[in-house]
């Protein structure tokens, strides 16, 4: 029988591998430095020998295994398996599937990070037991991923859930990917930490004067101490976040909204604005039929998302 | 066999019916006055009326009927088959989806006229052979509908794809629906025309001066012969057009986006602006493997839909 999944977490730094059961429980877990400048094919190498290390530290023969799902950072094509371009690995339009079947002899599935994550958090997070969900994750960049009729949703180019890319304020500051006013512009961790730093650089009088390096990290921590300004930027930020999360609910109307990553760890301040923003500008039925959640996964959100990849697209 | 399937579009002044093939080849068609001053039941039975009227003209016996397919304003519940109200229906939560399946034993579909529009397009019209695809429509309002991995994206109560309520201009003007920059309220019909009054009440030189009402339609006509304040208006409310249709590329990646209702009749002015903002706010990939085109149904569009809707949702 074949009861068992792996997941593969590639990240730029290191590469998690866990063979788990149908229901999530993990049996095995590996994790190997990435070590990406030794190249594409090394790191592949990695790769199967972290797969080897899993099954034989579960002791589970390969013909238990039903799929592999692997999550990596895109541009990536869910559809032909091919990692397109990432900043931190060494694999450009690389065809990361095919090597894997031809080794194991078992389907494999590969996403991006965000779908990924959102997989994790329908299947075994936050989200357990829902139909249809987004998933915001929101640390330097703003990133997303839906789950719609019980699947997820991946679009016609592997691209869909580009939330942070969505426009929120026309003529607002410009994205990284060369638009004005993205989400991902006005309240990432990166957008709330640069107008930390214009203050810092400016004549207003904030607290925030007193650090070398100012990050979202600092601009929330005197926000909590009562820093006018950081309070003022925080609630800027967080006004436009609570935006991109109610347009998400016009759009999708779904059961629940989950948001994980950095800034999603400062709390309740998050949540609390989120939800007055959605309370301010959405309908009231969709309003009140959509929890808004703090992610549920934790440090291994990405290997058990790999899992949950793999369980869902093998069923 | 049951080769055979009813449409029925019920609007404010006019019931249409037709039973058409699996292919959506109208057999029979037939069309009543709603008379919705004379209450929910007399409606109600001369939809009945039509169906019977239908099926007699097209020589088909109802055991030849596969299902029916209703499309209505809303807001509605596609699930429970409830109409909840609408402005020019007599129907208040009235379950209208029961008394037909009994008279007929067959079974109905209800859906609402953008997700029934959104079927239509899908199935028959400017969609026909796309698995991914968003429907806008223009004109009082903005509606909209999706199909997503071959399948209608309804939400958790119905109201997917109220995308004339995303918020695109955080402090823009205040939207029917109580928020404020919603798209509707900056890019529909009604505020194309607004914005026109408004210039016929100000100081400014505009050839609208010359109407007695100013519609968007006057709008357009002066912006097409020149007027300057015309033109400004015009492309104002295209762009928020093209950041709502640019932003549903962000979130669906899809491969088609259609765009009906009545503003779409201005045709290319229309579509070239829209254009003109995806390639400035859209990933190349995204927006160069999504096509932006009319509404390719015409004047049937509501009954061929619920046709579809029919035969989708019977498959």
């Amino acid at each position: 029988m074949k009861n068992y999944v792996i997941g593969i977490d590639l990240g730029g730094t290191k590469i998690s591998c866990a063979i788990s059961d149908l229901e999530g429980q993990v049996i095995s877990q590996n994790t190997v430095p990435t070590n990406a400048h030794e190249g594409d094919v090394p790191v592949l190498n990695r790769i199967i020998g972290s797969v080897e290390t899993v099954l034989r530290d579960g002791n589970i023969s390969i013909d238990m295994v039903k799929a592999i799902g692997i999550g990596s950072p895109g541009p990536l094509d869910a559809k032909t398996g091919i990692i397109i371009t990432t900043p931190n690995l060494p694999f450009k339009n690389f065809d990361i599937v095919k090597p894997l079947e031809e080794k194991f002899n078992v389907p494999v599935y590969l996403d991006n990070d965000a779908n990924v994550a959102a997989i994790g958090e329908f299947m075994f997070g936050a989200a357990k037991g829902t139909e249809n969900m987004v998933y915001f994750t929101v640390s330097t960049g703003v990133g997303g991923g839906a789950v719609v009729n019980g699947k997820v949703y991946r679009g016609n180019t592997s691209n869909a859930l580009e939330i942070g890319h969505i426009t929120v304020l026309p003529d607002g500051p410009r994205c990284g990917c060369g638009n004005l006013g993205c989400l991902e512009a006005v309240a990432s961790g990166t957008a709330i930490g640069k107008r930390g730093k214009e203050a810092v650089e400016s004549k207003v009088e904030t607290t925030l004067k007193n650090y070398e390096n100012v990050t979202s990290y600092e601009v929330f921590k005197e926000a909590a101490a009562g820093d006018a300004v950081s309070i003022e930027i925080i609630d800027s930020c967080l006004n436009y976040l609570g935006i991109g999360v109610a347009n998400a609910i016009a759009i999708f109307d779904p059961e629940m909204i989950v948001i994980g990553g950095g800034v999603s760890k400062a709390g309740k301040v998050v949540f609390d604005k989120v939800q007055q923003v959605i309370d301010k500008r959405c309908f009231k039925t969709m309003a009140e039929s959509c929890k808004v959640v703090p992610a549920g996964l934790g440090t291994d959100a990405g290997v058990i998302g790999a899992v949950a990849l793999a369980i869902l697209e093998s069923k």
